[in-house]
């Protein structure tokens, strides 16, 4: 595809400054942009670029003037950029259309108007897709799955009976939804399997990672809110629910009956305990480790996590630890050189 | 299905107080049950909901009475409410019977009696499979494989060449067994593949939790002794010998040839060195790194880890560090003083 | 397959000392060989298993004599075994040949010479695959995937649109290549996903381990170049750069628009930030968090990373910070004490 850069203009509502019939092949970073593509520059922290850049076209904020570069002027040029490369991105990425007569379908199960389910797609009794669902090879739903409009579900994904999908929803390939609670009642020598009757169920606008792991409820449910994020080999355990608009990134994970608030972020490789509740709007720090209950807004870092700038200082001082046992042991002697001094004055 | 109040006494081998002929629709958690459901009390901590719960009947210990709401007492509620659960959690989750002739199964392999094997399923050649087992859609066995009776296999497991399975072993939605050990030998400037002509070995009741990997050992076996449970995203590497009854919580990793004991419990995103031996009923705290061998009976947290009691020391003194940098800092100006002061007596 | 040693001598182009007609069967570890296997002896660590083992016999290097089993003398006995074991690896561990009727590829892909793609394989539009490449059951290629001669992709590995992989680049079970970025715009009160239109290329001999995750680029490209070697469960972020041979370890992630050097090795559960630069030949030590950019050559350990040797020196004074934190409570007290007596005798 390609549009003029006036075409653009109009598209993100910008004010167009040099030739507005230059082609645009596509989207690009600043700092690899050439022939034909459209870059922008959102952060003055590249501003640097616009000397050296060979974009064909920018997308600038409205306090820069005087570029050589073409360009269109907008209050914000991120989120002009966002709807260009939105303008740019594939409408569909998969060439299988309606139900493919290599998947199958068990017969009591419905599906939506204008769904595209692919080759080698399993879905089974019961479920009930909505309109406009795309399913990718590999995918299966076991029996009595509910799946809402307009969702994609990559290759390999595979959800487990009963669990509920709302619409929008986007999983990428190979994650799981609705395996079974970790949960063993210890009994003499070994363990029990709790039976894990609960089921799962995602919100509207949520968007799954590759290869994460949602486990369904002992009893109850698993509670994705809608507008949830969650990043490649994220793992969510049973009973949890995680808060409408929280982001967790890859390979973080949550323990079993905690209740994470909405709009939460929580960085890389974090965990956090099980039966607790994490506040709204807090921020953990990557690779924290989140053992007890936390209020909202809290910014935390470290295992176990304590306030950020806390940690921050704590670390400072770490660095010098070693020195500071050596200091530590001058003292003592000064001391003690101090005391027999002392005393022999004293004794005089 | 749904039993009475009395069928369920029968059942849990308990003591019926009040109307036996309530039925029961379901099991459910005591701050969630309603209409219908019964829930128990086993837990101090749960007592509170006595008076508040609208749960249709409970289970609890022996030590409770006068309770208004109907009841069965019995020594263990908790474990008399695991009957419960196993009796009304669904026999089966599946829809699909006997082989599919949408799976691919090679003529070598056998499969036993009343075996399941879902419509796209891979038996490979020589593939031996038991009495009973529930293959789901997307599993993959390559060839060579022997899978023990009573076994279920969810959605997209795959099991790589010669790896054997045990009875009653449980695998969930898309764990690896069997990939090969990541072992590479130097060489100059790159890295040469050192083959991995092992396998693993899986013992009688042991559940891997979705998205698990256990690789293959380079030479012998990679082995998981009778019972173990492993959570979801757990990493075996090759030559790992993990012992019968052995725990582990989700994202934790074992490295190459290492030796985790039996009774084990080790909590989520541990890591385990490699060429390292773990003792028999070692507990190994959340985010642990073990970096050496441990005795029997050691309780582990931290990275690297050391004693639990001993981290819990740490952890408090490091909350207190940066302050007790200042006053280190304060008692060398104090001591500089004294030293002054000293000076100035001695003098006179 | 058997060989006799004298025929192993030949191969490994070693000297050979003992019966040369001993027919091995199979290559084993010095404490685990036995009857008709061969083993090696090249670290001293390994030395007293010589008289104890009871393998057929050795391969041993240059300076051992005198032993009383059948062995090869070679300079590299480690090298030479690793031959050994290629030549008993077996050649191919499938059953199934050619282009499977039961897979589906789209007419427009093409497929080199001497494919085996088996059963439950899909191959997407425009795909274009090298010569002598293996497909196994569940690998999902989407549309316009590249892959160069002479790959091996294992069972559910799944590579999404427009994704480059080179030659002998080997992908075991499950993984992931070409997932979308974790991009998400903040737009008041949710986020508003931004279109990961990149893709992601693979350079020559790269292996990466079972269920892996490697995402697509926002713009542009992920790149995981020639020789890369990354273990089970590792996640990289959309637009990093892994430099050639680098080799990361289990449960490791890079974040997003991260560029790690050459040669680097990562150990396992390693979390490296984004949007930084980690040099050429860096060693980080297990469960590291890389929190900003690397000159070459560093050794690098904990969280946040330091210095390997720093890292032990704080290690070592933590474990002594509990009795220390005590040790100061009385320098006080004995600074108070002192100044006590001085003014005593000041005040003579």
């Amino acid at each position: 595809m390609r549009m003029t850069l006036s075409e653009i203009a109009q598209l993100i509502n910008g004010e167009l400054h040099g030739a507005g019939d230059v082609l645009i092949s596509g989207p690009a970073k600043i700092e690899e942009a050439g022939d034909g593509e459209i870059s922008f520059i959102s952060s003055k922290k590249y501003k640097h670029f616009l000397d050296s850049t060979r974009a064909a076209a920018l997308i600038v904020d409205q306090e820069y003037d005087n570029l050589k570069t073409p360009h269109i002027r907008v209050k914000d040029a991120y989120v002009g950029f966002l709807y260009v490369l939105k303008a740019y991105a594939p409408e569909k990425t998969h060439s299988f259309e309606g139900i493919s007569p290599k998947a199958h379908i068990e017969k009591s199960a419905t599906i939506g108007e204008d769904c595209a389910i692919a080759p080698l797609v399993f879905v089974g009794e019961n479920c009930r897709i909505g309109k406009r669902c795309v399913l990718h090879p590999g995918v299966v739903l076991s029996g009595h799955v509910t799946v809402g409009d307009d969702c994609i579900l990559y290759p390999n994904v595979s959800v487990r009976e009963n669990c509920v999908i709302g619409n929008r929803v986007i999983i990428h390939n190979g994650s799981v939804i609705g395996s079974d609670g970790f949960g063993f009642a210890p009994q003499k020598d070994k363990y029990i399997k709790i039976p894990q009757i609960g089921h799962v169920v995602i919100g509207d606008d949520v968007e799954l990672g590759a290869n994460v792991t949602i486990d369904r409820a002992t009893m109850g449910t698993t509670v994705i809110e809608k507008g949830v994020k969650l990043d490649n080999l994220v793992q969510v355990a049973h009973n949890c629910i995680i808060g409408a608009h929280t982001v967790i990134a890859a390979q973080s994970g949550v323990a079993g009956s905690t209740k994470v608030g909405r709009h939460v972020t929580v960085a890389g490789q974090v965990g956090i305990n099980g039966h607790i509740t994490v506040g709204d709007n807090n921020i953990i720090g990557a690779k924290s480790g989140v053992t007890k209950s936390t209020k909202n807004d809290e910014i935390l870092l470290g295992m176990p996590a304590v306030p950020m700038m806390q940690k921050k200082r704590i670390d400072v001082s770490l660095k010098h630890l070693p020195d500071t046992m050596k200091k530590i042991n001058n003292l003592e002697n000064e001391i003690i050189e101090l005391r027999e001094l002392i005393e022999k004055i004293h004794g005089r």
